[in-house]
């Protein structure tokens, strides 16, 4: 059955395919006669763009943990309310590359901030409106290594692999407790076996138009 | 008795005199041998003083109410990690221009974002450590109103007088609700006289260095 407008977020750690899949499902719904739009975490908004230039990029000065989660979360308080409530709103898919449960996994089991008090961050910035489906790709942390190597590294990317390997489990973590919404896709496989599993699964929820309308 | 370390807030709508208070007091503390710090939110640390350019002067993109507020907390969660905590650990006295209560009042009681859960943004935010004693330097908004004309209006100031009469509100209810830490002032009397009054509550707290020492 077709809603109004779908969420659906993509997860995983850095290196793990995420984008790739992102602007394939995009140009799959596309073709299918969707309206879809694409978001970044953090960013999507001017006032998202500035605070990833600083949270990302600005090593002059220092961001101490809770700033850091802070400031993703008001990044993404900003999209939703400014971008992705009104796509919802007029029947647009909306696909996030990386939501919420970034700043768990990352800030939470990552940075060993308190989970369940970034959860709460994360309900008030978001009013609660999580997504349809959460495709999590997973790979390891060697695999995601050795996809980022050579790759210039920004602030997170240069941490040290335990760090990457707490965000994985975090992830697993999180893909138990919601399981209503959380899809866990193994990373490995090639990327185009990959995206026709990460379509079947939205088109679950959209609703496959040519079923529908013709 | 003298503590390690102090911490101070002063709140109040804008023109209230708080900073004059805080000036003052700090010269006060200093002379009588102590040592003292002043900081102003949103600021007061390099990432503070980026958002406070942000929150306050960007007017070339919109910032959503909830992106607001966590715009303010963020900051703040730098503010206590990076100057406040260590300073109070050396024994420094901590005077803040706005703290915690300003989202309370500002954005929960002025916008009508949940009260409740600023607060538990702020708990995040400042890891519950709230000051030995807020100042709440209460004026009427007509008095506001009258300090302020002709000064340049920065994005809060340009507000409606209805938005300065809730905030006001809500710092009244916060002060009933914290009694055990807020001294409400009247904020109408002479500079002077109010300047005596909170040195004495200060000198309460941290202890007379002439009785003590000498």
């Amino acid at each position: 059955m077709k809603e109004k407008g779908s969420l659906f977020s993509f997860e995983g750690i850095d290196g793990c395919g995420k984008t790739t899949q992102i602007y394939g499902i995009r140009d799959d719904l596309l073709e299918l006669g969707y309206r879809v739009e694409v978001f970044r975490e953090p960013g999507g908004t001017a006032l998202g763009e500035e605070l990833r230039r600083i949270v990302l990029h600005r090593k002059d000065f220092p961001i101490c943990e809770r700033a850091e989660v802070l400031l993703y979360v008001t990044s993404r308080a900003q999209l939703v309310r400014e971008k992705v409530f009104p796509l919802l709103e007029q029947g647009t898919i909306v696909l996030l590359d990386r939501y919420a449960d970034s700043s768990v996994a990352y800030q939470g089991y990552g940075r060993h901030l308190p989970v369940e008090e970034i959860i709460r961050l994360n309900d008030f910035a978001i009013e609660k409106r999580y997504p349809c489906k959460t495709f999590f790709i997973d790979i390891s942390v060697e695999e995601a290594e050795s996809r980022l190597s050579g790759k210039e590294k920004d602030r997170l990317e240069g941490e040290e692999q335990e760090f990457f390997h707490r965000i994985r489990l975090g992830y697993l973590a999180l893909a138990k407790r919601f399981s209503d919404r959380f899809v866990i896709l193994d990373g490995e496989q090639p990327p185009d076996v990959l995206r026709k599993i990460i379509l079947r699964s939205v088109l679950e929820v959209v609703g496959h138009p040519k079923l529908e309308t013709r």
